[in-house]
């Protein structure tokens, strides 16, 4: 059942370019377009043609012609709302698509609002409510990564693995309420130990999902790396090394690092955005520089933490900034990574002393480069990839990237571990039945099987116009 | 005769939005999409389609699904550039659009360069050169008189006025050329009175088409007008006044205007872009003042000079002003108004004396206003249009936008002006002719009848990639 809201227009290519598209649905589309639009061959009534065909002509404002442009039909329910749709394709001007949008809003159609289109296609039942998030995703993606996965969800990787979660659940609820029904009279028509096992098997799934989030967020957004050091310890030169671009100053003279600088380089298809400190140059005693509130902050916002430090420093002065570090990440899953520079200018003996005597802790890697001479740099950024992705996924399976999504899967695991140990407990099928529905509820909000007005005003805003 | 070039490929849209186009053209655009595109309609073939059909499908390469997107198919000579043509509209995404153009590319179509659609366009007789160059004019016209403009000259406004012309010369040409061919017998086919007539017809036609270049190039370009004054006297009220915002940092204290500060109105469609100088503000000595280079420069870039006094200054220093604005712009057709602020803080019988004590020359005016109170900047706005626009153009009639045809306009009046001359003066038929070639021959460049890679190399590069 497709409904056609009121129609709605509005420019959905960016500023700039060639060429400009305005998008136009809704039950008025081809007669609001109609109001405007002469063909070139006049034969050809614009509200007679048939969806996906394309026709010549003018935009026209009283006896003043607009633009020549292309207008595309689409009828309902073959187009991306589901509704009747027009595209209008001008020249890039601004004053004329300005034009346009005002002939077209003159003649009967509405602005539309930020992700209507989007919106619209969810309502009319084209995409489901992870789907056209996913859309929102891809038009942002700017690696191989997160467009990958982006593209994954539209294709409804996401929706699949919540649906079989879903169902999963759905029928281990009937044959409780079923129970239920029966009220007093005892009967089991639920195995309790194949229900366990089908909600482990649940539960783990969302887990999984849940889990996924972190890589997921790092492909979506990014995985932020903090670079700290002493002064002249070679932070510039080690990001200018990753960057293979001369875009922090460098210098002998140490504090010469004028502003935190923030750039990126992507390691397989993942967005690595370091930031480098200028924090630690008002002080040499380390411990204090760590006090340093800009640091401090940087670190905080980093996923990586990259301490860097000199070959001919002690030890123990390098294990004492490592342990710095490590209260002040505390137990928030960031990772550190030592390294010890200017490996070039050392012998072969202080690097194994070096190596004896600096103790990383579990998560943590140590590695001996040369920014200068542009040694160990690979190895680092196999840290770096290992560390952060590597490990939790291969960009096949099926990855959350939202956080609305992680937070409904957190909650159906919490909801599933309670009726897990309510089979534990024997606690009352009732109860029971109330976590799972809850465990329903959350899988359908991911989906927009279940909703309110609240949560789609919440996630459409967020799109652009025009979509 | 459509010519086919080889196939080329290029985003069309700008960054960002909603969606993307990408414009493929030449003989092996279908065979090239057809490589990279899988219809959703497992039984449509890309290459069996009729032009102006749009099909839905997925951009792939290899395994992996890179976007869904519509394809629209043009077939020659129906398309913008009369060649076998292509439009993928996909998800607006830098990462997407990047690849798509790869995947083209790898398949055998070339990125196209600036303007090479356009070109082709003109190459295969679909528009003349002064259309082509409208297109652009289009695309980067941001009011409306310069839509206005540049729509007639796609619609052939210009090209059909040049046409006029020519036809004129070419009938004038072929008489003198028949005399010529008779060599010595002394006869004359053509009248010369009434060609006399005709040459000093088209002069005054191809006079009145680059006469209009001036008003043109202020539609095209804007007006820029500079506001020069004393400290204090007002300019950024004023200026802020005519914006009706507060821009410029207003201020009783002199010299607050911390930069040069430009802005833009629109009046009957015409941009003017004012510059407000802060160039003033380190001397009282205005004489000395005027001499401060970025005035000079600000009055050189300007079309029309705001000189602004105030009531209470006496009218030898503000004729002093106005002499020293006279001789920075000498004879070069820039206009001086003359504007008397404050008139708030004044009797009537003081403005009755600066009226009749201040002496604007032939083509300037005296103004009376007040910025605070915005009283007169109805009679400014007005000035402005008046002096720039009103009396030269109608937007209705054959401006000339184009530096290029100006140029071209001016020689065919002079070598017309040479015929005029030769028939006074009874010269020799064939050096008559000669001019007369020369005439048609630069009418014919602007059209593009005539014309040299080097031009055509000129007038594409200017183009945005894409169109």
């Amino acid at each position: 059942m497709i409904r056609s809201g009121p129609t709605i227009c509005a420019p959905a290519t960016g500023h700039g370019g060639a060429i400009a598209v305005i998008r136009i649905s809704g039950i008025q589309s081809l007669s609001v377009c109609a109001k405007l639009f002469l063909p070139s061959d006049k034969n050809i009534k614009l509200s007679d043609l048939k969806g996906f065909n394309v026709v010549h002509g003018d935009i026209i404002s009283g006896d003043e012609i607009i633009d020549d442009v292309l207008v595309t039909v689409f009828r309902s329910p073959h187009s991306y709302t589901g509704e009747d749709s027009v595209e209008i394709s001008c020249h890039a001007s601004p004053y004329i698509v300005k034009k346009i949008l005002e002939l077209l809003i003159k003649n009967g159609a509405a602005p539309a609002m930020p992700g209507e289109f989007t919106q619209r296609a969810f309502l009319n039942g084209k995409i489901d409510l992870s789907q056209a998030e996913a859309v929102a995703d891809l038009i942002a993606s700017s690696t191989s990564a997160a467009h990958k996965v982006a593209i994954n969800q539209i294709r409804g990787g996401v929706s699949d693995e919540i649906a079989s979660l879903r169902s999963g659940l759905l029928n281990f609820a009937s044959l409780i309420e079923l129970e239920l029904d029966f009220g007093e009279e005892d009967v089991e028509f639920a195995d309790r130990n194949e229900l366990k096992s089908i909600i482990i098997r649940v539960k783990a799934l969302a887990d999984r999902l849940a889990d996924s989030f972190l890589a997921g967020n790092a492909i979506k957004n990014g995985v932020p790396v903090a670079i700290v050091g002493k002064p002249n310890s070679g932070k510039s030169t080690l990001l200018n090394a990753l960057l293979m671009e001369e875009k922090a100053i460098v210098s002998e003279i140490p504090g010469t690092t004028r502003d935190s600088i923030e750039d990126t380089i992507v390691i397989d298809g993942i967005e690595y955005r370091f930031i480098d400190t200028a924090g630690l140059r008002d002080t040499t005693d380390v411990i204090e520089a760590m006090g340093i509130k800009k640091t401090y902050e940087k670190i905080r916002q980093a996923s990586v933490i990259l301490l860097i430090d000199e070959v001919s420093d002690d030890a123990a002065s390098i294990n004492q900034r490592a342990e710095a570090i490590r209260e002040t990440i505390g137990g928030t899953g960031k990772r550190l990574i030592i390294l010890i520079n200017k490996t070039d200018t050392a012998l072969k003996n202080r690097l194994q002393l070096l190596e004896k005597e600096i103790k990383p802790g579990e998560k943590e890697k140590l590695l001996f480069i040369s920014a200068k001479e542009k040694r160990g740099l690979e190895e680092l950024r196999q840290l770096l990839s290992d560390v952060v992705v590597k490990k939790r996924l291969s960009t096949d399976s099926v990855i959350i990237t939202n956080i609305r999504h992680y937070e409904a899967l957190l909650r159906v695991s919490e909801s599933l571990g309670r009726v897990l140990e309510g089979l534990g407990n024997r606690i009352p099928e009732d109860l029971m039945a109330i976590d799972i529905r809850q465990a329903i509820h959350y899988l359908g909000e991911i989906t927009g099987e279940i909703t309110s007005d609240e949560i789609l005003g919440n996630i459409f805003s967020k799109f652009c116009i025009g979509k």
